[in-house]
């Protein structure tokens, strides 16, 4: 079984060779892929004399323009000044700090002593959290990692909401000027925290990679939502262009290049191009496939030759959202569960482990395939009242019976942990249309299940279910556990590539340019495999061997 | 003789061709040199539709990009909200606004129709006056015209002055701030009244090329002007990228394009590149020479294979500054002026024929021309009180004698138009600087004034003084009058040409590239001919074999 714990916790990204083999490799070799983003050139250059009258600017450039092999770099308007200004004091010899941007380099600043790292921030624009990493883009390393919570929650927490409330006005402002302002305050916030911790200012971070969803990212770049909602689901931008920090009025260096990760689609954003640039999905040999899981399962298949996507609504169940005691993963959620087949008897785990406050993603699939394989549940996932495992442990309600995971006197909060009826038709909702995706998805491009190598699992889902629980439920497929590969925060990982690794950045032109989007709103195929996979584990229960199927009670 | 009356002033620039072979000839062919900066590109893109998820920006910028020759446009982060929903609102077809800046093409707008115009804004940036002209990127077509004063004047009325006021702080500010805040509300008050007078707004104006002396550059720019004036004289930039006018915080479309011409070093400024961009010196098989004179007098000789510069003090009596009743070129200055060498009796012309209110730069070189014929003044310019045609003219004043160019009766101020003995020598000094730099440039190329195929004169000088007169004083050298060509505002139309012709966007980036500067404060050669340039017209009185010589008086 592969190492579910893995998170890119460590002090150096790994590069990509070493995520292709081993998610346990973190240490990178450095000559191999940390070429930054920003570079630094060491400049040396003649006093201005009488018979020699070139600007200040004029010289610095001269000089810079042979070591960029005869590419003239542009300064931007606002550095002009502070760039000569520098240059001139430091001697006219020192440090150029070149950003490479796609249309060309850019001359931002000079310093006079080489500066020991140079401050990039990657983060991950989550719908509830943004998590961030400083990089360092000379050596590749991380320098700190955090997470805030996303300030946009107040004005709704899911997606959709906020959409609608970016429409609304607000005083003089927009709902969307509010959501901007929101994200933007909360990434201050995050990058003030983490330069404190290295004893830095925000004002040297020198460039911003951002991953998230392609909402977020409209919002992030103050872009009208209005019309990712709405059929045919169409974003204002899918690839903008990067720009300067000051543009959007960032408290990073003014003249910090900030790089939104590019989306496909309305349900296909830059959250999974990362996980695509994190997994190496797009460099392998054999066939592969990446599954971000949220209140959408988004989904890769492909290989260093083709990449086909979608996305489809696996329900909230998988987040958390839906289950009466639902949460999301965080201190007190019960992550993982057993339920004893022979004597019902419960045992469970929460996250960092506090008192139980409730149940996250991956419990509720370990609650439901324990209930299962203690047959306290059918096929259909509807309890068995009178299933003796389940004696004492199931209690009437006003919406029908309820399975207590967690006993009153056991809890937080005085009250019982609950698995509802209702919660439980939520979940085989969820894992249905999961399944279903998965099995669309491998049948249109003609890919049985077992032709793929590796099935990774981004993020939170990947990090704390457990693809045995899942396979047993027939969410996943029946392969071997090892195929499932668990890849922490892609979103972050692939944002804190695109930083250091000019491969990386390559990649993700290519990637966006290569993956075909499958569209499954309007998919027949999945509409029928989503009602053959109601069942425990599948209708067709030949596709799932290792799994028992009590059918026939 | 030429025609002295020239200036740019028809709808039309000429076209390069038409700049070199007439004068007059002001009506361009279109197809010849008519290439905007800024172009329009007709788009008809295919619907978002279920089965095409294109982002709307990525849409336009996809059917552009095959436009573009496979170039991929960029578009400036504050441009994409409005030119994405520019595009929806016109149902994905209209026009693209591209600005082609030297590293690429920027995508800055979206029409639904295509406009009749497409504004841009000329400016001369002189130290007292800001010239402009509005005209259009897609003809070529000169659409308003105007002056306004340099708002920076009552910060000092010469350069030095200004760069010293820099340094100065005024409260919160910096003299600096406060010069630059000035110049742009000058530029924003002309911009205002020109769109005005054609019905449009500051707004709409696309592209703004400036032109100015070093220093007024560094103003517009805020850049650092202390070294300008210290040895060994070196600006804070020369070339500096073109940039958004957003980003100097220029009310003209957000996304206009900014390009400042470039300056080969403090004492040689942008005005002179669009001098020779405008006079076509750059081009012509025959070697031809450009002079510009203010309180500096600067010289460009050469041809389409090489080009040598310079720029000496000639002192502030050309531009009227020192004589007493001296004044620039304005109404009811003195602009002509004629002494009948027998009778002695002064005709004189002023400047829109108002009552005379004082003398400017070329009234004073024909009335000390006029002097000398009459015998008035002697070879070293000092009066010959004796001399009978100067009867009932000469003044016993307390620093020597002065001539009564007019009597107090005549004159709008009550007293009398004076010639001072001090005048006089100051003018001499000037003529003495300004042959000596001609002689000094000539030579050190090995060029002699008759291997010059055309005397380019620009600005005020040229368009006022007669070249006559100025030979007859050992100011210019004794050439057939038909090689002074008078350019008008060269700096002006150089900036013009920026805008509307590709081809000198070129020639400007080759001749700042192939300027040899020649620096003249360190010149053993100069000194010595200034000594000898002192007497009217010469001391080698056979170099001006036209000009009657009394050195045997």
């Amino acid at each position: 079984m592969a190492s579910w714990s893995y998170t890119y916790h460590s002090g150096v990204y790994p590069s990509r060779k070493a995520s292709l083999l081993s998610p346990d490799l973190n240490v990178a070799n450095k000559g191999d892929v940390m070429q930054s983003l920003i570079k630094l050139y060491h400049i040396e250059s003649r006093q201005p004399s009488l018979g020699d009258n070139t600007g200040d600017l004029d010289r610095l450039k001269k000089v810079l323009c042979s070591s960029l092999q005869g590419q003239n770099p542009v300064v931007p308007f606002q550095r002009v000044a502070p760039v000569a200004k520098a240059f001139r004091q430091s001697g006219f010899k020192g440090y150029a700090v070149v950003i490479h941007y796609p249309n060309g380099p850019q001359l931002v600043d000079f310093l006079a002593q080489a500066p020991e790292t140079l401050v990039g921030l990657a983060l991950d624009l989550g719908t509830t959290h943004i998590e961030a990493s400083l990089v360092d883009l000379l050596s590749g390393k991380t320098l700190a990692r955090g997470t805030v919570e996303n300030g946009q929650l107040e004005f709704g927490t899911d997606i959709l909401a906020r959409i609608h409330f970016a429409a609304t006005k607000v005083g003089r402002q927009t709902g969307l000027d509010l959501l901007h302002e929101r994200v933007i305050a909360s990434i201050h916030a995050l990058a003030l925290e983490l330069t404190r911790r290295i004893r830095r200012k925000p004002g040297q971070i020198m460039a911003l990679c951002v991953s998230g969803n392609t909402t977020m990212a409209h919002f992030f770049l103050k872009q009208n939502p209005h019309h990712l909602c709405r059929e045919p689901y169409i974003p204002v931008v899918n690839r903008p262009d990067p720009f300067s920090a000051s543009e959007l009025g960032l408290d990073l260096h003014p003249a910090a290049i900030v790089i939104v990760m590019p989306s496909i689609g309305s349900y296909f954003g830059g959250d999974l191009i990362s996980g695509i640039i994190a997994s190496g999905l797009d460099q392998q040999e054999e066939t592969c496939m990446l599954i971000d899981v949220g209140t959408n399962a988004e989904v890769v298949v492909g290989n260093r030759d083709w990449l086909i996507a979608c996305a489809g609504a696996a329900g909230p169940a998988l987040e958390g959202g839906v289950a009466r005691m639902g949460m999301r993963a965080g201190p007190g959620a019960i992550e993982h569960c057993t339920i004893y087949p022979d004597s019902g008897k419960v045992e469970y785990q929460t996250i960092g482990g506090a008192s139980a406050r409730g149940i996250c993603g991956s419990g509720v699939i370990d609650l439901v395939a324990g209930l299962y394989l203690a047959r306290i549940i059918d096929i259909r996932g509807k309890f068995r009242a009178n299933q003796p495992q389940a004696a004492g442990r199931l209690l009437e309600q006003q919406d029908g019976l309820a399975y207590v995971v967690v006993p009153s006197e056991e809890t937080d909060l005085g009250e019982p942990i609950l698995l509802s009826q209702v919660d439980i038709d939520a979940l085989m909702r969820s894992k249905a249309a999961m399944y279903s995706i998965l099995a669309t998805i491998t049948n249109q491009v003609g890919v049985s299940f077992h032709d793929l190598h590796r099935i990774y699992v981004a993020g939170a889902f990947g990090k704390h279910i457990s693809p045995r629980q899942a396979i047993i439920l027939g969410m996943l497929p029946d392969l071997p556990l090892e195929v499932y590969t668990p890849l922490g925060n892609s979103s972050l990982a692939g944002a804190a590539l695109m930083l250091i690794d000019d491969e990386a950045r390559k990649r993700c032109t290519d990637v966006v340019a290569k993956v075909t989007y499958l569209e499954l709103n309007v998919n027949q195929e999945f509409m029928l495999r989503f009602s053959g996979s109601r069942i425990i584990p599948h209708t067709d229960h030949t596709l799932f061997p290792s799994v028992p199927f009590y059918g026939e009670s």
